[in-house]
Protein backbone atom coordinates (compact mmCIF):
# COMPACT_ATOMS: atom_id res chain seq x y z
CA UNK A 1 0.00 0.00 0.00
CA UNK A 2 1.63 3.36 -0.82
CA UNK A 3 2.32 5.55 2.19
CA UNK A 4 -0.24 9.14 2.46
CA UNK A 5 1.05 11.88 1.28
CA UNK A 6 2.55 13.70 4.73
CA UNK A 7 0.60 16.64 6.02
CA UNK A 8 2.32 19.52 6.11
CA UNK A 9 1.61 21.45 9.30
CA UNK A 10 1.27 25.28 9.42
CA UNK A 11 1.83 27.09 12.42
CA UNK A 12 0.48 31.21 12.73
CA UNK A 13 2.26 33.15 15.20
CA UNK A 14 -0.17 35.67 17.07
CA UNK A 15 0.64 38.50 19.39
CA UNK A 16 -1.51 40.86 20.67
CA UNK A 17 -1.96 43.77 18.45
CA UNK A 18 -1.12 41.77 15.37
CA UNK A 19 -2.45 42.53 12.19
CA UNK A 20 -5.85 40.97 11.01
CA UNK A 21 -5.19 40.37 6.95
CA UNK A 22 -1.07 39.76 7.67
CA UNK A 23 -2.33 36.32 9.11
CA UNK A 24 -5.52 35.51 7.45
CA UNK A 25 -4.87 36.19 3.73
CA UNK A 26 -1.69 33.68 3.65
CA UNK A 27 -4.22 31.45 5.96
CA UNK A 28 -6.89 31.91 3.30
CA UNK A 29 -4.67 30.55 0.67
CA UNK A 30 -3.05 27.75 2.41
CA UNK A 31 -6.41 26.44 3.79
CA UNK A 32 -7.27 25.90 0.16
CA UNK A 33 -3.98 23.63 -0.42
CA UNK A 34 -6.43 20.58 0.99
CA UNK A 35 -5.51 17.99 3.01
CA UNK A 36 -1.49 18.50 2.34
CA UNK A 37 -1.95 20.99 4.79
CA UNK A 38 -3.61 21.93 8.41
CA UNK A 39 -3.42 25.39 9.88
CA UNK A 40 -2.74 25.86 13.70
CA UNK A 41 -2.37 29.19 15.65
CA UNK A 42 -0.15 29.56 18.54
CA UNK A 43 0.88 32.13 20.99
CA UNK A 44 2.97 32.64 24.03
CA UNK A 45 -0.44 31.21 26.02
CA UNK A 46 -2.77 29.49 24.58
CA UNK A 47 -6.11 31.40 24.27
CA UNK A 48 -7.99 34.20 23.03
CA UNK A 49 -5.73 36.70 20.96
CA UNK A 50 -6.70 40.45 19.93
CA UNK A 51 -6.16 41.96 16.60
CA UNK A 52 -4.96 45.00 16.13
CA UNK A 53 -8.67 46.80 16.14
CA UNK A 54 -10.25 43.42 15.45
CA UNK A 55 -11.99 40.43 17.24
CA UNK A 56 -9.62 38.13 19.36
CA UNK A 57 -8.34 34.78 17.43
CA UNK A 58 -7.98 31.48 19.84
CA UNK A 59 -4.43 30.46 19.73
CA UNK A 60 -4.90 27.00 19.75
CA UNK A 61 -1.29 25.98 21.08
CA UNK A 62 1.32 28.16 23.40
CA UNK A 63 4.89 28.11 22.91
CA UNK A 64 5.47 25.12 25.15
CA UNK A 65 2.54 22.85 23.81
CA UNK A 66 2.89 23.70 19.80
CA UNK A 67 3.46 20.28 17.47
CA UNK A 68 6.19 20.14 15.19
CA UNK A 69 5.81 22.83 12.10
CA UNK A 70 6.80 22.60 8.84
CA UNK A 71 5.80 26.03 7.75
CA UNK A 72 5.96 29.02 10.31
CA UNK A 73 3.94 32.54 9.20
CA UNK A 74 5.13 35.85 11.62
CA UNK A 75 2.06 38.35 11.08
CA UNK A 76 3.13 42.15 11.69
CA UNK A 77 0.80 44.88 12.73
CA UNK A 78 1.51 47.58 15.48
CA UNK A 79 1.72 44.77 18.42
CA UNK A 80 5.16 44.11 16.77
CA UNK A 81 6.80 47.58 19.00
CA UNK A 82 5.87 45.47 22.28
CA UNK A 83 6.58 41.85 20.65
CA UNK A 84 9.72 42.97 20.00
CA UNK A 85 10.97 42.60 23.91
CA UNK A 86 9.60 39.37 24.11
CA UNK A 87 12.61 36.96 24.32
CA UNK A 88 10.46 33.97 24.54
CA UNK A 89 8.69 35.00 20.97
CA UNK A 90 12.50 35.53 20.05
CA UNK A 91 13.37 31.86 21.24
CA UNK A 92 10.17 30.35 19.87
CA UNK A 93 11.22 31.76 16.47
CA UNK A 94 14.69 30.79 16.30
CA UNK A 95 14.05 26.83 17.67
CA UNK A 96 11.05 26.20 14.81
CA UNK A 97 12.87 28.42 12.05
CA UNK A 98 15.37 25.78 12.67
CA UNK A 99 13.43 22.84 11.72
CA UNK A 100 10.71 24.58 9.64
CA UNK A 101 10.90 23.96 5.72
CA UNK A 102 9.84 28.18 5.23
CA UNK A 103 9.51 30.35 7.90
CA UNK A 104 7.13 33.35 6.73
CA UNK A 105 6.50 37.18 7.82
CA UNK A 106 4.25 39.75 7.18
CA UNK A 107 5.03 43.83 7.53
CA UNK A 108 6.45 44.06 10.25
CA UNK A 109 6.45 40.67 10.88
CA UNK A 110 10.25 40.74 9.14
CA UNK A 111 11.76 43.05 11.91
CA UNK A 112 10.33 40.36 14.64
CA UNK A 113 12.40 37.32 12.26
CA UNK A 114 15.55 40.47 12.22
CA UNK A 115 15.73 41.04 16.12
CA UNK A 116 15.32 36.64 16.29
CA UNK A 117 18.65 36.68 13.70
CA UNK A 118 16.90 34.72 11.31
CA UNK A 119 17.56 36.78 8.48
CA UNK A 120 21.04 37.33 8.93
CA UNK A 121 23.07 36.79 5.25
CA UNK A 122 19.55 36.89 3.89
CA UNK A 123 17.91 39.20 1.37
CA UNK A 124 14.63 40.30 2.70
CA UNK A 125 11.51 42.72 2.96
CA UNK A 126 8.84 44.62 5.20
CA UNK A 127 6.44 46.93 5.13
CA UNK A 128 7.53 50.02 3.48
CA UNK A 129 5.91 52.38 5.73
CA UNK A 130 7.41 51.54 8.84
CA UNK A 131 10.81 50.04 6.96
CA UNK A 132 13.45 51.56 9.44
CA UNK A 133 11.83 48.91 12.48
CA UNK A 134 12.87 46.12 10.55
CA UNK A 135 16.02 47.40 8.98
CA UNK A 136 17.26 48.64 13.28
CA UNK A 137 16.98 45.38 14.16
CA UNK A 138 19.70 44.15 12.39
CA UNK A 139 23.00 45.05 9.44
CA UNK A 140 24.01 41.68 8.73
CA UNK A 141 20.46 41.29 6.63
CA UNK A 142 20.40 42.71 2.73
CA UNK A 143 17.28 44.80 3.10
CA UNK A 144 15.09 45.18 -0.27
CA UNK A 145 13.29 48.33 -0.53
CA UNK A 146 11.37 47.81 -3.13
CA UNK A 147 9.78 44.39 -3.06
CA UNK A 148 6.48 42.79 -2.78
CA UNK A 149 7.56 39.92 -1.30
CA UNK A 150 11.38 37.91 -1.19
CA UNK A 151 11.59 34.45 -0.99
CA UNK A 152 14.95 33.33 -0.21
CA UNK A 153 13.88 29.85 0.41
CA UNK A 154 13.74 28.89 3.93
CA UNK A 155 13.37 32.61 5.11
CA UNK A 156 10.14 34.56 3.14
CA UNK A 157 9.53 38.16 3.93
CA UNK A 158 6.64 40.08 2.44
CA UNK A 159 6.02 44.14 1.87
CA UNK A 160 2.50 45.40 3.82
CA UNK A 161 -0.71 43.68 4.67
CA UNK A 162 -2.14 42.00 1.34
CA UNK A 163 1.24 41.42 -0.12
CA UNK A 164 1.30 38.46 2.62
CA UNK A 165 -1.27 36.70 -0.14
CA UNK A 166 0.96 37.07 -2.93
CA UNK A 167 4.13 35.28 -1.03
CA UNK A 168 1.93 32.96 0.34
CA UNK A 169 0.44 31.56 -2.98
CA UNK A 170 4.43 31.75 -4.13
CA UNK A 171 5.43 29.35 -1.43
CA UNK A 172 2.16 27.66 -2.47
CA UNK A 173 3.46 27.25 -6.28
CA UNK A 174 7.09 26.34 -4.92
CA UNK A 175 6.24 23.90 -2.41
CA UNK A 176 3.25 22.23 -4.39
CA UNK A 177 2.12 23.26 -8.16
CA UNK A 178 1.90 26.43 -9.80
CA UNK A 179 -2.04 24.38 -11.01
CA UNK A 180 -2.19 24.30 -7.15
CA UNK A 181 -1.80 28.60 -7.02
CA UNK A 182 -3.82 29.13 -9.59
CA UNK A 183 -6.61 26.99 -8.57
CA UNK A 184 -6.69 29.14 -4.98
CA UNK A 185 -6.68 32.20 -6.77
CA UNK A 186 -9.44 31.02 -9.01
CA UNK A 187 -11.45 29.77 -5.57
CA UNK A 188 -10.66 32.72 -3.91
CA UNK A 189 -11.50 35.33 -6.67
CA UNK A 190 -7.90 36.73 -5.80
CA UNK A 191 -6.15 38.81 -8.64
CA UNK A 192 -2.69 38.38 -7.37
CA UNK A 193 0.54 40.11 -8.04
CA UNK A 194 2.81 37.73 -10.10
CA UNK A 195 6.17 40.13 -10.32
CA UNK A 196 7.90 39.92 -6.31
CA UNK A 197 10.02 43.02 -7.73
CA UNK A 198 6.82 45.10 -8.32
CA UNK A 199 6.20 47.43 -5.41
CA UNK A 200 3.72 49.79 -6.30
CA UNK A 201 3.55 50.49 -2.82
CA UNK A 202 7.08 51.39 -1.99
CA UNK A 203 6.69 55.07 -2.71
CA UNK A 204 5.31 55.43 0.55
CA UNK A 205 8.58 54.59 2.20
CA UNK A 206 9.10 55.39 5.71
CA UNK A 207 6.24 57.48 5.82
CA UNK A 208 4.30 56.62 8.99
CA UNK A 209 7.85 56.09 11.30
CA UNK A 210 8.03 59.16 13.79
CA UNK A 211 10.73 61.37 13.06
CA UNK B 1 -18.73 72.40 21.27
CA UNK B 2 -18.99 70.35 18.83
CA UNK B 3 -20.30 67.40 18.98
CA UNK B 4 -17.75 64.17 18.38
CA UNK B 5 -18.51 62.52 15.30
CA UNK B 6 -20.98 59.31 16.23
CA UNK B 7 -19.39 55.82 16.05
CA UNK B 8 -20.38 53.25 13.64
CA UNK B 9 -20.68 50.19 14.83
CA UNK B 10 -20.17 47.32 12.48
CA UNK B 11 -21.42 43.55 13.31
CA UNK B 12 -20.10 40.75 11.67
CA UNK B 13 -22.33 37.67 12.26
CA UNK B 14 -20.41 34.59 12.90
CA UNK B 15 -21.32 31.24 12.11
CA UNK B 16 -19.79 27.46 12.72
CA UNK B 17 -17.45 26.96 9.32
CA UNK B 18 -17.27 30.66 7.63
CA UNK B 19 -14.83 31.20 5.57
CA UNK B 20 -12.22 33.20 6.74
CA UNK B 21 -11.53 35.91 4.35
CA UNK B 22 -14.69 36.39 3.83
CA UNK B 23 -14.97 37.68 7.14
CA UNK B 24 -11.66 39.22 7.81
CA UNK B 25 -10.78 41.15 4.85
CA UNK B 26 -14.16 43.50 4.70
CA UNK B 27 -13.22 43.84 8.72
CA UNK B 28 -9.36 44.74 7.64
CA UNK B 29 -10.61 47.27 5.25
CA UNK B 30 -13.21 49.06 7.79
CA UNK B 31 -10.38 48.47 10.40
CA UNK B 32 -8.41 51.45 9.13
CA UNK B 33 -11.70 53.96 8.80
CA UNK B 34 -10.45 54.83 12.28
CA UNK B 35 -11.79 56.38 14.95
CA UNK B 36 -14.95 56.64 12.91
CA UNK B 37 -15.99 53.00 13.05
CA UNK B 38 -15.69 49.86 15.65
CA UNK B 39 -15.68 46.12 14.98
CA UNK B 40 -17.70 43.79 16.84
CA UNK B 41 -18.57 40.12 16.53
CA UNK B 42 -21.82 38.40 16.81
CA UNK B 43 -22.97 34.65 17.18
CA UNK B 44 -25.68 32.92 17.69
CA UNK B 45 -23.64 31.66 21.45
CA UNK B 46 -21.12 34.26 22.22
CA UNK B 47 -17.70 32.63 22.19
CA UNK B 48 -15.39 30.60 20.20
CA UNK B 49 -16.23 30.35 16.35
CA UNK B 50 -14.62 28.02 14.24
CA UNK B 51 -13.44 28.89 10.67
CA UNK B 52 -13.40 26.41 7.52
CA UNK B 53 -10.09 24.88 7.91
CA UNK B 54 -8.69 27.91 9.88
CA UNK B 55 -8.78 29.28 13.49
CA UNK B 56 -11.52 29.96 16.44
CA UNK B 57 -12.85 33.60 16.35
CA UNK B 58 -14.45 35.13 19.16
CA UNK B 59 -17.62 36.05 18.70
CA UNK B 60 -17.83 39.33 21.17
CA UNK B 61 -22.02 39.02 21.65
CA UNK B 62 -24.48 36.67 21.15
CA UNK B 63 -28.10 37.75 18.90
CA UNK B 64 -29.70 38.71 22.65
CA UNK B 65 -27.09 40.81 23.74
CA UNK B 66 -25.91 42.66 20.92
CA UNK B 67 -25.16 46.36 20.52
CA UNK B 68 -27.18 47.97 17.79
CA UNK B 69 -25.61 47.65 14.36
CA UNK B 70 -24.93 50.28 11.61
CA UNK B 71 -23.09 48.52 9.28
CA UNK B 72 -23.81 44.46 9.33
CA UNK B 73 -21.72 42.19 7.54
CA UNK B 74 -22.84 38.30 6.78
CA UNK B 75 -19.59 36.16 5.61
CA UNK B 76 -19.90 32.68 3.35
CA UNK B 77 -18.18 29.22 3.45
CA UNK B 78 -19.12 25.98 3.74
CA UNK B 79 -20.97 26.36 7.07
CA UNK B 80 -23.87 28.57 5.51
CA UNK B 81 -25.49 24.95 3.96
CA UNK B 82 -25.99 24.37 8.16
CA UNK B 83 -26.64 28.49 8.65
CA UNK B 84 -29.49 28.32 6.34
CA UNK B 85 -30.88 25.96 8.85
CA UNK B 86 -31.43 28.30 11.48
CA UNK B 87 -34.37 30.12 11.58
CA UNK B 88 -32.96 32.43 14.88
CA UNK B 89 -30.00 33.36 12.48
CA UNK B 90 -32.67 34.80 9.77
CA UNK B 91 -34.43 36.59 12.43
CA UNK B 92 -31.49 37.94 13.55
CA UNK B 93 -31.08 39.10 10.20
CA UNK B 94 -34.05 40.58 9.25
CA UNK B 95 -34.20 42.56 12.55
CA UNK B 96 -30.91 44.12 12.18
CA UNK B 97 -31.11 44.85 8.36
CA UNK B 98 -34.44 46.93 9.51
CA UNK B 99 -32.16 49.22 11.70
CA UNK B 100 -29.17 49.31 9.70
CA UNK B 101 -27.54 51.85 7.20
CA UNK B 102 -25.71 48.76 5.02
CA UNK B 103 -26.14 45.16 5.22
CA UNK B 104 -23.76 43.25 3.41
CA UNK B 105 -23.10 40.10 2.48
CA UNK B 106 -19.59 38.16 0.76
CA UNK B 107 -19.76 35.22 -1.14
CA UNK B 108 -23.05 32.82 0.23
CA UNK B 109 -23.58 35.07 2.19
CA UNK B 110 -26.29 36.10 0.28
CA UNK B 111 -28.06 33.30 0.46
CA UNK B 112 -28.53 33.97 4.19
CA UNK B 113 -29.90 36.97 3.25
CA UNK B 114 -31.90 36.05 0.30
CA UNK B 115 -33.44 33.30 2.79
CA UNK B 116 -34.12 36.01 5.29
CA UNK B 117 -36.12 37.77 2.59
CA UNK B 118 -33.92 40.70 2.70
CA UNK B 119 -33.05 40.71 -1.01
CA UNK B 120 -36.53 40.35 -2.36
CA UNK B 121 -36.93 43.34 -4.96
CA UNK B 122 -33.23 44.01 -5.55
CA UNK B 123 -30.64 43.33 -7.74
CA UNK B 124 -27.66 40.94 -6.07
CA UNK B 125 -24.93 38.35 -6.62
CA UNK B 126 -23.01 36.03 -4.67
CA UNK B 127 -20.50 33.29 -5.48
CA UNK B 128 -20.68 32.21 -8.45
CA UNK B 129 -19.35 28.73 -8.28
CA UNK B 130 -22.29 28.37 -5.93
CA UNK B 131 -24.69 30.43 -7.46
CA UNK B 132 -27.61 28.48 -7.41
CA UNK B 133 -27.34 28.31 -3.94
CA UNK B 134 -28.25 31.81 -3.59
CA UNK B 135 -30.91 31.90 -6.39
CA UNK B 136 -32.12 28.72 -4.97
CA UNK B 137 -33.43 31.05 -2.08
CA UNK B 138 -35.61 33.44 -3.72
CA UNK B 139 -37.27 34.05 -7.12
CA UNK B 140 -37.99 37.56 -6.38
CA UNK B 141 -34.28 38.85 -5.82
CA UNK B 142 -32.50 40.35 -9.49
CA UNK B 143 -29.40 37.73 -9.45
CA UNK B 144 -26.81 39.20 -11.43
CA UNK B 145 -24.60 36.91 -12.85
CA UNK B 146 -21.97 38.43 -13.66
CA UNK B 147 -20.64 41.05 -11.30
CA UNK B 148 -17.68 41.72 -8.51
CA UNK B 149 -20.01 43.17 -6.45
CA UNK B 150 -23.61 44.81 -6.41
CA UNK B 151 -24.61 47.79 -3.89
CA UNK B 152 -28.21 48.33 -4.02
CA UNK B 153 -27.83 51.03 -1.70
CA UNK B 154 -29.26 49.57 2.19
CA UNK B 155 -27.92 46.16 0.69
CA UNK B 156 -24.36 45.50 -0.54
CA UNK B 157 -23.93 41.71 -1.94
CA UNK B 158 -20.51 40.60 -3.19
CA UNK B 159 -18.99 37.74 -5.21
CA UNK B 160 -16.97 34.86 -3.43
CA UNK B 161 -14.41 35.58 -0.82
CA UNK B 162 -11.52 38.61 -1.99
CA UNK B 163 -14.46 40.43 -3.60
CA UNK B 164 -15.74 41.33 -0.29
CA UNK B 165 -12.66 43.83 0.17
CA UNK B 166 -13.69 45.71 -2.94
CA UNK B 167 -17.46 46.04 -1.68
CA UNK B 168 -16.21 47.05 1.99
CA UNK B 169 -14.11 49.59 0.04
CA UNK B 170 -16.71 50.74 -2.31
CA UNK B 171 -18.98 51.04 0.96
CA UNK B 172 -16.09 52.92 3.00
CA UNK B 173 -16.19 55.84 -0.17
CA UNK B 174 -19.74 55.76 0.00
CA UNK B 175 -20.07 56.49 3.75
CA UNK B 176 -16.88 58.63 4.43
CA UNK B 177 -15.00 59.42 1.28
CA UNK B 178 -12.96 58.51 -1.54
CA UNK B 179 -9.85 59.89 0.25
CA UNK B 180 -10.31 56.97 2.89
CA UNK B 181 -10.85 54.09 0.48
CA UNK B 182 -7.60 55.18 -1.14
CA UNK B 183 -5.80 55.95 1.76
CA UNK B 184 -6.75 52.56 2.96
CA UNK B 185 -5.89 50.66 -0.08
CA UNK B 186 -2.12 52.43 0.41
CA UNK B 187 -2.42 51.45 4.08
CA UNK B 188 -3.28 47.45 3.38
CA UNK B 189 -0.70 47.71 -0.06
CA UNK B 190 -4.02 46.57 -1.81
CA UNK B 191 -5.13 47.01 -5.48
CA UNK B 192 -8.38 47.04 -5.54
CA UNK B 193 -11.13 46.06 -8.43
CA UNK B 194 -13.02 49.23 -9.06
CA UNK B 195 -15.54 48.52 -11.23
CA UNK B 196 -18.29 46.29 -9.59
CA UNK B 197 -19.78 44.64 -13.14
CA UNK B 198 -16.02 43.33 -14.16
CA UNK B 199 -16.35 39.78 -12.92
CA UNK B 200 -13.03 37.54 -14.17
CA UNK B 201 -14.31 34.80 -12.22
CA UNK B 202 -17.67 34.76 -13.55
CA UNK B 203 -16.25 32.00 -16.00
CA UNK B 204 -16.57 29.25 -13.20
CA UNK B 205 -20.31 29.95 -13.01
CA UNK B 206 -21.85 26.93 -10.53
CA UNK B 207 -19.18 24.29 -11.68
CA UNK B 208 -18.54 23.71 -8.11
CA UNK B 209 -22.88 22.75 -7.88
CA UNK B 210 -23.37 19.19 -7.63
CA UNK B 211 -25.75 18.09 -11.39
Amino acid sequence: MAEPAPVLTLGVVLYDQFEMLDAYGPMEMFAWVGDGLEIVTVAERAGPVAASRGPRTVADHSFEDCPPLDLVLVPGGIGTLAALESEKLADFLRRRAESARVTMSVCTGSALLAKAGLLDGLRATSNKQFFDLSVRQSDRVEWIPEARWVDADRMATSSGVSAGMDMALAVIERLFSKEDADRICALTEYTRHLDPDRDPFAKHLNEMMPA
